[in-house]
């Protein structure tokens, strides 16, 4: 899948190297703006993506053609306000969205697939310096991502500590738990027992991954949802009938429940708009992911204070109470990290029932929490 | 998926009628008994196995070799002692270790598969009851059953009242959430999604639905297990290599982390003991069950209190701090409404750090509660 009509897109003149030891040549970022960049070039905020994320931050979904994705966040006199600020949102590499990914072609002229390099949270970050860079842009006024967003938000201020003033983290960790890998590892063997993956070759098929990668799908968005968001929303409630009538048992395998039938459309849904190879890719990225680790000097273990030693950056720190993937522990493991390197850090547990999800859906706390930080 | 030598096998007399209004006939129930039952057949307990158990409760499985799924709380001497008690374990109806499910053959000859009719909880303790009949056996000691077993042990005493004397329901739920329906969509879709499915008429085909099957497994085992816990058994550590070295990332996409090699494992040898037909029935009478509903006027909301209006029974129900996955407020809500029905009750959350699987594992606070709730 790739985008043609993405609105932005730079060519990186060097070639990107990555935690593998591998390099990508010629990678391309793609990339979408909202706001006036300022003469003196001091008034950008990068927003990083989380996972199925792309750039379409603030503005309608070429392929769904629906709003942005955080359009209720970002736009003129929103809490990241375009009015004042130049908001700059980019595609990943690895993504599919315009971005260099296993879905563009290798210099080869066919597409990478299986053959694009393993890359690591770090390595989205330096495709994202590489963009800053290309732009002009020197030091943000801050850095900002809930979920993979916020790992990338964190790792930024670990690796490049003077390219951002502030950093926003909301609803991520430093590592990903057993737990957290446990999920993404049943996402990604759904989508490698669908036959039609073909060893990740499927692109000239006329068949794609689909039902794998919608099972895989599935399985992540219940880990987005709380429990008490889902029988909230849909509790045992059974579907209505074609003909407008209460439902029933049918004492069959269709979708009788709600439940059932909203993952069904989430599964479905995604497998529109995303590369199954992507979601192998990324998937492993966040699996990778330990800043404490990175930043160790045999490699394996570290403590977290050291990542963050030579930062300039003040911090924000958001996690929701409902968030069971990566729950308030993990933001507080990162904010005694940056007390314990001195850095100026706030941090906030938001009351919110939607689970990791939280940081997507409408919670004016959060609202005000992020207006407030970016000030 | 038919054992042969299953040692005990009934076949019941008469049709068995089921909750969709459908009837098997002819159906087969195989168990295994421990210890012996006295002349009065006063002495016996029913337990009631999980989705995926089996009747080898306190001996070894046929197919795996491995020792019996509850040895550890069942034998002489033990918790549920088979010097003093008649143990009873049948495989349920709709499972495939030679009860009657959708593998058995149907009245024309070849396997239900699909054509199997659609089976609730209380169509299975209806097969436990029948099987009670056929042995004779008036009113338990005790139905004794943790997980979709303790669902049984509910289900027995609200539709049988008379037949036990003792309900002891351990990590158990009076019925299932959206969460828990969601979580085994996703494992029906990974099956439903699997070519080999074939819409369940695989019985002849060299190629079974595995590969969906052990995804299915997979996404569950994550659910059986607590976050802290799947955290101190891997945390993040790497597979030691085949040489022996410590673990490295491989910057591919095998098994680096152990919590990966693990649910492979879980997943693959899940497929050699399973059948998947079973998995999507059970699952879905594990879903339909909301006890509940069952004693409401209406059929779709009620007073839980309702179904246990007749009971003359004592109950016991046990929780896990760590179960996130029938917590503790289940058990909880199944006590409010013994309460209200005025049913001698006793309730106990126990401590343990192995989430729903600790009903399975050795928790000796849980060995005392359950000798003395039987004495």
């Amino acid at each position: 899948m790739s985008v043609q009509n993405a609105s932005r897109v730079l060519t990186l003149p060097d070639s990107l190297p990555l935690d593998s030891g591998d390099a990508l040549e010629g990678a391309v970022i793609a990339y979408e703006s909202y706001g006036e960049l300022s003469p003196a070039k001091d008034n950008a905020i990068l927003v990083c993506h989380a996972l199925t994320g792309d750039q379409y931050l603030a503005s309608d979904h070429p392929v769904t053609g629906k709003p942005g994705w955080w359009e209720r966040m970002v736009g003129p006199g929103k809490p990241i306000d375009t009015n004042r600020f130049h908001v700059i949102c980019a595609n990943v590499i690895g993504s599919c969205m315009g971005s260099t990914g296993p879905a563009s072609n290798a210099p080869d002229g066919r597409p990478y697939a299986m053959r694009f390099p393993v890359i690591t949270i770090r390595d989205m970050v330096r495709g994202q310096i590489s963009l800053l860079d290309g732009l002009g842009i020197e030091r943000l006024h801050a850095v900002v991502g809930g979920s993979m967003g916020g790992m990338q938000a964190l790792s930024l201020a670990a690796n490049f500590p003077d390219r951002a003033a502030r950093v926003l983290a909301i609803a991520t960790t430093a590592r990903h738990s057993a737990q957290n890998i446990a999920f993404h590892e049943v996402g990604r063997q759904a989508i490698m027992a669908d036959p039609a993956w073909a060893g990740g070759d499927y692109y000239a098929q006329d068949q794609r991954p689909d039902a794998g990668l919608s099972v895989a799908r599935m399985a992540a968005h219940i880990t987005y949802l709380s429990e008490a968001g889902l029988t909230e929303k849909f509790g045992r409630r059974l579907q209505q009938r074609a003909d407008g009538s209460a439902g029933a048992k049918s004492f069959g395998f269709d979708a009788d429940f709600q439940v059932e039938s909203y993952l069904r459309y989430q599964g479905s849904g995604f497998t529109r708009r995303f590369d199954a190879n992507s979601y192998l890719y990324i998937t492993r990225a966040m699996d990778y992911f330990d800043l404490a680790e990175e930043f160790s000097s045999d490699g394996r273990s570290g403590h977290l204070g050291n990542a963050f030693a030579g930062t300039t950056a003040r911090f924000c720190l958001i996690s929701f109470d409902s968030d069971w993937l990566y729950p308030t522990a993990e933001s507080r493991h990162v904010v005694h990290a940056l007390n314990a390197s001195g850095a100026p850090v706030s941090f906030v547990e938001l009351s919110a029932p939607f689970g990791h999800d939280s940081f997507l859906l409408d919670v004016p706390a959060l609202d005000r929490v992020v207006a407030g930080f970016l000030e």
